[in-house]
């Protein structure tokens, strides 16, 4: 018996049934959507996939993802050069721009350190760091990694490498979320931030 | 500030967004999955959607969405053509489908009676359906449209032009779910299982 009554529907759910947290059903509510729709929703869809995926690049100076050589962040001179927030991913980037609280340059490891998964130094962009502190003028770097043991070894391997050089090396603040109540903090994240207390006021 | 380091990404993120149900950060997720597949992944899941949305049809028998002027469930010669299951959309009669008890041919509406939305008798395919009665040798009708209030008007709608034909109508039993404890049945569809209790030796 047959479960659909067209091929070209069944192959387009089968596709997007592909994508990661897309189920079956949800596919198929996805298709029949693209099916109501003007024909350019679809079009624009699957141009602007195809695109994305045929001309991105990494981008020389920072390697996260890109439309040329240098991405539009390091292409950005009204930002500040002088600093490099040191991240794990680009969805890191992205998050960390939501911010709006950081106008320096970034640098993308492609991960972080982890031998379960078979993952070492050598297998993230760490040697092009180093090369970027020799060879642009920096004044500090912020390791802005996970608060995982993978993101912590990550962070202790590239401080060892950068303290050498005369530049600050610095990490995002752990500690209770704003508008957390204590009592629902976990008891490592709470007790860090007894252990990491700052001058009353040093707080913003 | 710039939110991406790439237009390529922020575009297929801004299309994949528009999609139901999909948010930002979904639609980021995806984007970035199929950076890191194959291009043919891209390729395939473009190529199917936009082969979907320009060359599927309405079946000329049934009213389904199909690939030809008939679809694969009305081209199938192993079923059989003397019963119709009357459905709402493309969705109920997959779901019928897998549910593997029904060899019949379908009869998609394409909504149901409904004031409030403005959809009335002739904005549904139910002139079509008294066609096929008319033409194809019809021994049963089985109305399966939803049970609320407009699926209820709808079947009555139908009835009520079709009981003129020498033609067995049906519609599929609603009751307590199969594996359903009776207290946590709503009180409607718990009453309705009583008035329309059936025979012991009936149940299968």
């Amino acid at each position: 018996m047959n479960e659909y009554s067209s091929k070209l529907l069944e192959t387009a759910v089968s596709e997007l049934s592909r994508l990661p947290g897309i189920g079956k059903k949800t596919a198929l509510r996805l298709a029949l959507h693209i099916l109501r729709e003007e024909k350019d929703f679809a079009n624009n869809l699957s141009l602007s996939i195809v695109r994305m995926r045929e001309d991105i690049v990494f981008c020389s100076r920072c390697n996260n993802i890109s439309d040329n050589e240098f991405c539009d962040i390091c292409s950005n001179h009204k930002r500040d050069e002088n600093v490099i927030c040191v991240i794990e991913n680009t969805q890191d980037v992205i998050a960390v721009e939501n911010t709006s609280q950081f106008n320096g340059l970034y640098h993308v490891l492609g991960g972080v350190i982890s031998p379960i998964e078979g993952i070492g130094p050598n297998d993230l962009s760490i040697s092009k760091l180093i090369e970027r502190i020799n060879k642009e003028d920096i004044r500090e770097i912020i390791l802005a990694l996970p608060a995982t043991v993978e993101g912590d070894t990550t962070a202790y391997y590239i401080y060892k490498l950068v303290k050498e050089f005369d530049i600050e090396v610095t990490t995002i603040a752990k500690g209770v979320a704003i508008g957390e109540e204590l009592e629902y903090a976990d008891e490592i994240t709470l007790g860090r931030s007894i252990l990491n207390r700052q001058p009353f006021y040093n707080e913003t």
